[in-house]
This record gives structure tokens, C-alpha cells and sequence, in this order.
């Protein structure tokens, strides 16, 4: 599991004065981002360097608490599965102060796969993304309880 | 069934030179807005006026082309589901031209809950409400197939 | 002169309520996709199959009333100098209704260089562009007083 | 001077390939924030406790080199004059590497009123705000001549 804090900003919330509900989609890719930071050249080694995407073919969410500004949520990033050139990429996003006492705000599960983004289709799994998806392969239901 | 078109605007591409995928979760909710334009006053005087706000518990989404710069989506939206205080909304964005040949790009479930604004509590769901979502009720698998 | 109607959408505001200032930035560009529109192939061909962009070198912004979620804007974009490779196109946003009874938002000035896309340095403005541009060529302190 | 390092991210490029002019504004306002992150409860918490907020009035900025994916900004803040009532924070954003070698990218003007946010009217600056903005008071044109 990688981790990080991610404070709202002040023109992330919508009219009903909560974070509106498509960021925390882009909050789950500056996750995904952090990740492959560990590769080398990071993920824009990946994308620009190397040519190969992780785009999305199915993206579940499940929201569970509001989060508003002044908010700090701690995004958690693991591998739910990893399959042949695709990988479930799973998200926890909790508050860590502010309004939110350590609840869950809401719970991302994102599909990606391998593509070649010159022809953009599907690519073998580059072995360095495939050791690093597996050091953090964990299923659903198996984290430990989280304590704020 | 309501529709519209969407032209992808300059800045929704990424680095990948596709829509980034967080935006069709802020095109559904433009969907959504649309929708509710049938209502008195429309999805803004349900906010601001009578502080009903829709926001989302769950959302699905499953991406079968992507799309550029360029392009523009037509975008239908229908409703799955009326339950007692929440609903799930649907939306099937096609290309209509440019690269896409009346391609479907992504298809969408929206959950979502009627909601006091003033104490973010589940409320009942106001009667214009329910009846303008079922006129549109039409559960997924049954409409046409689509025709470009 | 050309205008339209653009309404503030539900994410568009920020923590203190009003539009994010750099949203009337990404309104701009969309009242510039829209004026472009006059050409053929519009923006998105002169960017795409003929490979010239407009990238901004100046914006100039004054801000005289705040907008809000349910106000809808009218975006008046006109020409204010046409040079040599570059252009000022110039834009009013006032508010038609809602909170607002016809007062100015903002005024923008904004300064593009007709640039090759291939190789990012400046070209020749095409003539078609040109064109498009001196039939809307207005000096700022010209035009008739708004009137709501 | 305040500085901090900003990434440039995936979903920040346009269908030109390079960031969104639009989006400078944004890292302004983030500079903004980090900047008042030294006063005690934040940015946010001058906005949602004090209810004191620093709407622009005035925003200029002149663009002199390209970011693109990939690209690391270094982002100054420097404030260019302390008014009555408002205040000019002054942005320098650099490139610290990738395609940039420390060009200048852009330098953008910000003038903001101290606000009332229950009545949007101006109000009296906050004494905690005015020295902060005097600990970084440097008229344009007196900076050290950046060396990457």
C-alpha cells in the first residue's frame, strides 16, 4: 500500500459546498501518478518516454462521507488484481482531520490496461509496472481496519 | 430518454491526447443538470431555492472507446432506477462524428440520493422529482440499439 | 461582435461561493472555440488537420462582480487588435438574470500568437483567420453601453 | 519569497500538448495558498472560520515559454505591493527541469481586496495578513536574476 495526503483546494467543491463528486476520479489518478512515481522516469517516463498508457476501461465508486474545504484526505493506493495486460488499481480515501475524524469518504476501484499509446491498444504488461503492481497486490477485505 | 450534444472542448485532453477519463463523470452531471432543466426552476432553483441537492453514493462507469479533441458525444440520459429516496441515473455517451462513427464511448450509472442541503441528511424525494424521472424510467437492456 | 449565453455550471464555483476566478480564463477560450467557429473545420480543424494554435502570450482581466451557480453569463468576444502574427481578442462577460440584472463580471484581453504546432514558433496568420478577425475588429471604449 | 515545486499534471495539457493557459491561474491560486499557509489556521482557515476571503480583482499575466506533461514548475511568490485594503502578489513560474532548463514560463500579476465573505463586501486587512504580505514586499523589477 502507498499512501499520501491530499488537501482539498479551495475551488474543488461544487454549489452544495462539498467536494464535487468527478474529483475524487482525478484525485484517484494523481494516486494512480504517485504510484508509478516509483518506477524510473515515473509516469510520465511511462507515458512520454516509453509511449505506454494506463487508460481506463471500467471505474467503480463508492462514496461514503462528504469531504469539504479545509479537509485533508490521506488517499491509500493497492492492487486489487492483476491480470494479463490489465490491473484493478484500488483506492481508499479517508479524512484525516478537519470535518471528518478519520471516516471514509470514498472507496475507487479502477480498471486500467497496458496500450500502446501510438496505436492505442492493448500491450504486453512492461515487467517493471508488473513487480510493482505485485509488491502491493492486496485483495479487497483483507486491509486491516483502518484507525483514523 | 433526454439527449444533447457535447462538443469535447480544447482542455479535456490529457497527455494521452484522449478525454481524460474524470471528465465524463463532470459531463454526466452536465447530463444530469439537463435533465432537471425540465423542472420548475431547474436543477439550480432545486439547490439554491429549495435546498434539495442529489449527490452521488455510487457511480460506475464502463469505457469502450475513447475520444478527442474534436469529436463531440451525444449524450442520453434515462433512469434505471426510482427507489424511495434514491435513484440511479444513466447515461450512454456515443460519438456522433469526427473519429468516431456513432461509436459508444462510455455508459454510466449515477446512484444518487435526494438530500437536505442544510444538514446533508437523505430526504424524501419532492413529487416533481420522481415524476419527471419516471417519465424517463427505461431499465438498461431494453432500449434500441443504437444507430450512429 | 458575436455573443452568447453561457450558464454557470454547479462545479464552477469555489469555497467562498462565487465562480474560481480562473474559471472566466477557461470561459474565455470556450468564447474564442465559439467565435472560431466561423471558420471552416472551426477551432478544432485549424488545430488539428492544419496544425496553427492561438497560444496566449498576455491576459489581462478585471473583475467587477462576482458571479454565482445559476447565473448565466452573456460572453461577448470582440477584436480589439489584429497584428502582424498575433491578435487581442477582447471579451465582455456580463450577467443576464439571476443574481445579477445585466452588470459586467469581467473583461478580458487576451493575446494569441498564430503558431505552427508542429514546432511551436510563430507563423503567418492564415487568412481566413484574418479575415474572421477584422470583420470584428472594435476598439475597447467603442462599443455601445450595455444595457442589460 | 515562498517557493515551492509543482509537478505538472497528466490532465493539465490541452490538444496542443501543453498546459492550458487557464491552468497557470489555478497554480496561482495555489501559490496563494501555500503562501497564506503560514498564518495561523491557513488558507482555509481565514475563508471558513474568519470568513475574511481575497477575491481578484485585477489578474495579468504574460507567458513566455511553454510546460508541458513531465515538466516540473518552480513557483514564487513575492508580493509587489501591500494597498489600504488589497494587495498585488506577484507569481514567477519556472521550469526546474524536463524540457525547460529553468526558463521562465510565465509571471502573473494578482491583485486581491481583503473581503467580507458573509456580505462580499471589502473589508479592513487582517494584521496577521498584512505582516505576512510585508515579510515578502520586493517591487517587481528587484528580484535576483534567476539562474535555473
Amino acid at each position: 500500500m502507498i499512501a499520501f495526503e491530499r488537501p482539498i483546494k479551495f475551488e474543488e467543491v461544487d454549489a452544495a459546498n462539498i467536494v464535487f463528486f468527478a474529483r475524487f476520479v482525478t484525485y484517484a489518478h494523481e494516486a494512480m501518478e504517485h504510484f508509478f512515481g516509483a518506477l524510473e522516469g515515473g509516469y510520465a517516463g511511462l507515458i512520454l518516454d516509453r509511449r505506454v498508457g494506463l487508460p481506463a476501461v471500467h471505474v467503480e465508486i463508492a462514496f461514503t462521507a462528504p469531504a469539504r474545504y479545509g479537509d485533508v484526505l490521506r488517499i491509500e493506493t493497492r492492487v486489487a488484481r492483476i491480470g494479463n495486460r490489465s490491473t484493478v488499481l484500488w483506492y481508499r480515501m479517508h479524512h484525516t482531520g478537519g470535518s471528518g475524524d478519520g471516516r471514509l469518504v470514498c472507496e475507487l476501484k479502477h480498471t486500467v490496461v497496458t496500450t500502446d499509446l501510438r496505436t492505442l491498444t492493448s500491450c504486453d504488461m512492461p515487467l517493471d509496472v508488473r513487480t510493482l503492481l505485485a509488491q502491493h497486490l492486496e485483495a479487497p477485505g483483507e486491509q486491516e481496519p483502518h484507525r483514523g
